[in-house]
Formats: structure tokens, sequence, C-alpha cells
């Protein structure tokens, strides 16, 4: 019905997360409606971000220097080191400007069902960066999730040698969460963490 | 935060119709991860796209040949021609291929509040197509909006003189739709145009 070319570009933008069949046809006709305002810019920013962002080699975040910009600021905490799943976590964390540590971004969590071990993620060059010195503190950010939760046990195994205070985010009530709308697992463990006022 | 690189990508993606700043991010990360697979089909699909597609001059819908495949297929009927607002809207009709007839493709609809009049829209070479002769009945598929009602009356009225055939879509319950949930204005024009059975 439409052109090699059209069904091709609906394709490629079919597979972006968040994006379905129907919205990309909606955003190829943009696209094309949009020629120099949003299609050429589009093109031109891909393949600038793919020839220029690297993996940061010491600690997996996106960037187009290596060491990334996080790991090349002296202003931040070398010593305390939060390890996240992936990229995305890492930029949640930057978002809320609480942390000024370091980060370690393992590229995903273990999974027993999908076979990914500690040697599929960046666990190795943790372990080497914990034993290198000059880190005081691991912060487990890995996710509430099983496999998370797993990768965090199994971290605190492994780290437990070296010495290094190793901690985990805390589990409890959101901000601006209605406790009616929280699912039980995050009652209790609000409850059972509860601090003194 | 990021580089400058990242940072363009997820402004560009951000301007797709149905991505918003977090799910532009969600997907730059995805791309900048796959770029094998994802990134690099994506930009030479955009380049591509852009550099074949073109508006079709007889109807003004898009495809990498003009005349586009549709006005050029001769098994079409040309002597029908179904008016739509936007490319979108012809293939939305051509996906239930219920129409056999050639399309004319508005450019919008016209509108007082933006001011958009009949020759900001593709309606002169409307009716110039109609006046060249050969047509026999034009169908006024244009929204069942405020803006696409005024185009279809304008319409009307113009094409008149011209002694073709003019129609327009039927207004009704949708397959499946419920009663219940219909607007009153729906229910209201299924109940006028009811239909002997």
């Amino acid at each position: 019905m439409v052109g090699p070319e059209i069904e091709r570009l609906i394709q490629a933008l079919a597979r972006l997360p968040g994006l379905g069949p129907r919205s990309a046809r909606r955003a190829a006709l943009h696209l094309l409606k949009h020629r120099e305002r949003l299609l050429q810019p589009l093109a031109e920013a891909l393949l600038a971000a793919g020839r220029a962002v690297v993996p940061c080699a010491v600690c997996g975040n996106l960037d187009s220097r290596d060491p990334c910009g996080i790991c090349a600021d002296p202003r931040r905490d070398a010593s305390m080191v939060c390890v996240v799943e992936e990229v995305a976590d890492l930029w949640a964390l930057e978002r809320g400007s609480a942390f000024r540590g370091r980060y370690h971004v393992l590229g995903g969590a273990m999974s027993a069902l999908d076979g990914i071990g500690p040697d599929q993620l960046a666990i190795p060059s943790l372990l080497r960066r914990v034993e290198a010195g000059g880190i005081g503190e691991v912060i487990l950010a890995t996710g509430a999730t099983v496999d998370g939760q797993t990768t965090a046990h199994y971290l605190a195994d492994r780290l437990a040698p070296s010495g290094v205070r190793v901690s985990s985010l805390a589990r409890g009530v959101p901000v601006g969460g209605e406790l009616d709308y929280l699912d039980d697992g995050t009652l209790s463990a609000a409850l059972r963490d509860r601090r003194p006022l």
C-alpha cells in the first residue's frame, strides 16, 4: 500500500519502546510532513550519538567521553559507589541530585530464568574496583524485583570479605503515596523499618 | 548530566507524536544499547525516506513515486474520488480495503480560528480535477468535527455546479459499539438515518 521507504521507516520506528504500529505510522507521517524541522535533525542526532557516545570504561555510564562526566568530576565523592542495573536508573538518580558519589552500571540483573549470571554483568569489574581501594561504601540500588534483590544479595556476599560498608536503598511509602493504594509488601516494609520521630 | 549528543537525540525523539520526555529518554537509551540492530537502521530509514518520498502531484498521497501507487494503478476506479483531510486518513481507508477508487488529500480542514481557508488546502486542485472531467462521484470523508464538516459543506457548495454526485460517509453506530457508551449526537444520527431491514 505504501512505498518501501515509508514501510521501512514505520518498521524502524515501531521497534522503539513505547511506540506501537499505529503510533509508528503517525510518527512516520509527522516526520515526512516536517522534513527540515524534524526528520533531518532526528537522522543527524542518531548518527552523531551513534558515533560519539561510548560506555564509560570505569562505571558503564553512557557519555561522549570516557571516563564519563561523573567519573571525571573531581567534586564527586569517589569513596561512595552506587550500583544500578541500567543507565536509565543512573539517570533517574541524577535527576534527583541527591547523590554526589559515583556509580557502577551492571547492565542488568542476575536471572536464573534467562541464564544471566555474574559474569554476564559488570560484577567482576565492580569487585576489581572495590579491591583497588579508595571505596568506603557501596550502595546497592538494584530494582525491588526478585532478580534485582537476588543480585543485591549476591553482591553483598561477594563484597563482605573486602570490609567496605554495603547498604541498600530504603523501602517504604513513596513521597505523595496514599496508604490505600500501596501494595502489602511495601506497607509491611514501611512498618518494619519505621523510624522514631 | 548527559553528553550533548545524547541530549540532542533525546530532544529530537521527544518531538515525535506519542513520545514524551520520559519515553524519549527510554527510547534513546534503547537505541544506544542496540546500535547495529536499531539505531543505524532507523537513521538510514529516515534518510532514505526523506530522499525518496514525495507527495503525489495528483492526489497529495505520500509515496516513493509520483503519481503515487494508487493514482498509477489502472485497476482503481478513476471515476470515484474520496476526499480526506490527511494522508493518515487515506491510509486508514486503505487498511479496510473497502474503497477501490482514488483519493484527494486536502492537507487539513478549513478553520476560521486558525485562519485556514480553501486556498491553504488542496481545494483548488480538487476543483480542477473535477472540471477536467472523468469523475462521476466525490465522496467527502473529512472528519466528523466542526472544521471537517465546515470543509465538507464548503466543498459540496463548490462542487454543486459541476453536476458530479457528492456524498459523505454514513454516520451511525460503529461496528462493535455499545449504545450505552455512545454520545447523543451519534445516537441521534443513527436513529435519523435508520434503514429498513
